[in-house]
């Protein structure tokens, strides 16, 4: 059995978002004519990226699966979907849009598929009412959020109504790196916004919610970071350290050390290298680690699992890596994916 | 026998750098009424940092080294000092102060210390004549330089003539992160500056010295990164992976992909973090790891060499790690430090 929690998807089609809104700034999907094999993310009339048919179409999803035997892919939307920059009203009316796709496809497969939904964290209370929806009316095991939220960090106050909510619905929280600050300037060469900037974006993630008190009074919050938690696996020995010799500067928001907090939350395994990924085991954890591929960009682990797969000294930490660390994170039991 | 490749000093006292060349930005020590046990370091008439009397004094040094059985300290300016942005003609005259200040200390206990100069790379043809000096007339083993010059990353080809010097002369090139773009605004708390900004600084140098090829073009130069290479090792599976899925963005200046440079660069073995040194170890090498420690600042090693003595596993590798590397790094003899 293979989990993968960290596959991104969108809907095929969705309204014109600048007639809806009355604005731009937004990302549409335009299908070539190659029989709907590929098409391209435009934003504001500006290629980002082209994807292709496995980024809308759930049967095509399904049969690279069944050739990579994934059994559940774990389905979010794609980060610069997240509008935290739009009107918070557009952002909720479009995480409604996006959420409801995915339960239809959940719906639809629901063995298959586990959905992480999209909300307007721009507006904590707009953000916990649709949080409510996708738990409770949709049946989503939990949400995917962005590393920052405009000018918070993940520590901000204004977000604690997101975490009560997450916390007593038992909705567990993907933090996905966007936005990166080197998009531009002298770190735009060598894709280093996606190779350098994500992996710090998520350490400032991981380290906002640690040092900002998130993980420390939300106890029941189960949180997951992207792509093996960023650099922090690595970079954890400097950040204790820098805590106990400045608590002047980093103990102002929690009176525990960065240490006491590993074993606490979670990463996926999209590190690339089984030196790191012991690493990460030995971080964060044997229960807190998940078989993550970026599914289908081509970033990703090309051939889901084959890392884990591949290291035989894993021995039985294959089967948490691969599932069961997962279905504890996710809350879901076995046998929904057994039918 | 311990050599910490990695520490830092200033002059006792230097000119009014404001008055000598008309203009602000520069930092001054000012003197504590305290028999001279601290000092501020002041910016434009701001408190920068308070450092002790080891920051600028030999002997207090000394004192320091005997308690931690270091033998030997490799000496370089705070990186503060830098002073990239300013005027190339008075970056030249206050690198002349730091290396003949740098250049007195070695002189007098030469059997104790080691100078790494300091050169303003702005004006990269200045820069190589202040590395000759360094070198030539001043006996310098190598520079430390930053991990970026104002909007220059390390392969910009206005650098050229500064490596080709470096290669031709045999001077070692300590690359120190500086300047963190995270210095403001949301990443300002918990010292994630310091804590996340660093590393990203330094992974950045190594991908620009690495993608940009300049490793490639000067097979002979010796550089190391300070930090045990920031998150580098632990994001090389990305960075590697990244490479080959995307030429079109990484492989622009360089045909032989990240992974084959492993082995031709050095690091310190500042990481504070016994998982993350052996990880280290396995992707830099084991002949390219070098005691570093960031003496005399808090977020150094506090007890010089105490992570590498408390590993028994590491067995020879200890005397690799504590001054065999170092020797070959710095291109010194082992009688040098015999007197």
């Amino acid at each position: 059995m293979k989990i993968d929690i960290h596959t991104h998807i969108l809907p095929k089609t969705w309204p014109n978002l600048a007639e809806r809104y009355g604005y731009g700034g937004f990302v549409q999907l335009e299908h070539d004519a190659d029989n709907g094999e590929t098409a391209k993310m435009m934003k504001d009339g500006k290629l980002f990226r082209v994807v292709e048919k496995n980024c809308w179409d759930i049967e095509s999803r399904i049969a690279d699966m069944e050739k990579f035997k994934v059994s559940v892919q774990v389905l979010s939307t794609v980060p610069v979907m997240f509008s935290y920059w739009a009107k918070a009203a557009d952002a909720l009316d479009l995480s409604k849009i996006l959420n409801d796709d995915l339960a239809g496809m959940v719906n639809k497969y629901p063995s298959k598929f586990v959905a992480l939904g999209t909300v307007p964290m721009q507006d904590p209370l707009l953000a916990a009412e649709e949080i409510k929806r996708c738990v409770v009316d949709l049946g989503m095991s939990g949400i995917q959020i962005g590393s920052h939220i405009n000018n918070w960090n993940l520590d901000a106050p204004e977000l604690i109504p997101v975490w009560k909510t997450c916390e007593d619905l038992k909705c567990s929280v993907f933090v996905h790196p966007w936005d990166m600050p080197s998009l531009d300037g002298r770190h735009s060469k060598y894709w280093m916004p996606w190779l350098v900037g994500m992996p710090m974006e998520t350490t400032t993630a991981i380290c906002s919610m640690v040092m900002g008190g998130v993980l420390h009074n939300f106890p029941g919050l189960k949180v997951c970071f992207a792509h093996g938690g960023g650099s922090y696996p690595f970079t954890i020995g400097r950040i204790e350290h820098g805590y106990k010799v400045r608590p002047d500067l980093c103990a102002t928001n929690c009176s525990r050390s960065p240490r006491e907090f590993c074993g606490k939350f979670y990463t996926d395994s999209l590190v690339h290298d089984s030196n790191a990924l012991r690493m990460l085991l030995d971080v964060i954890g044997k229960d807190r680690v998940m078989l993550g591929t970026d599914y289908p960009f081509p970033l990703g682990e090309l051939e889901p699992g084959s890392l884990i797969e591949s290291m035989d000294d894993l021995g039985y930490l294959k089967e948490k890596l691969l599932y069961e660390n997962a279905m504890e994170f996710l809350n879901v039991d076995r046998s929904r994916f057994e039918n």
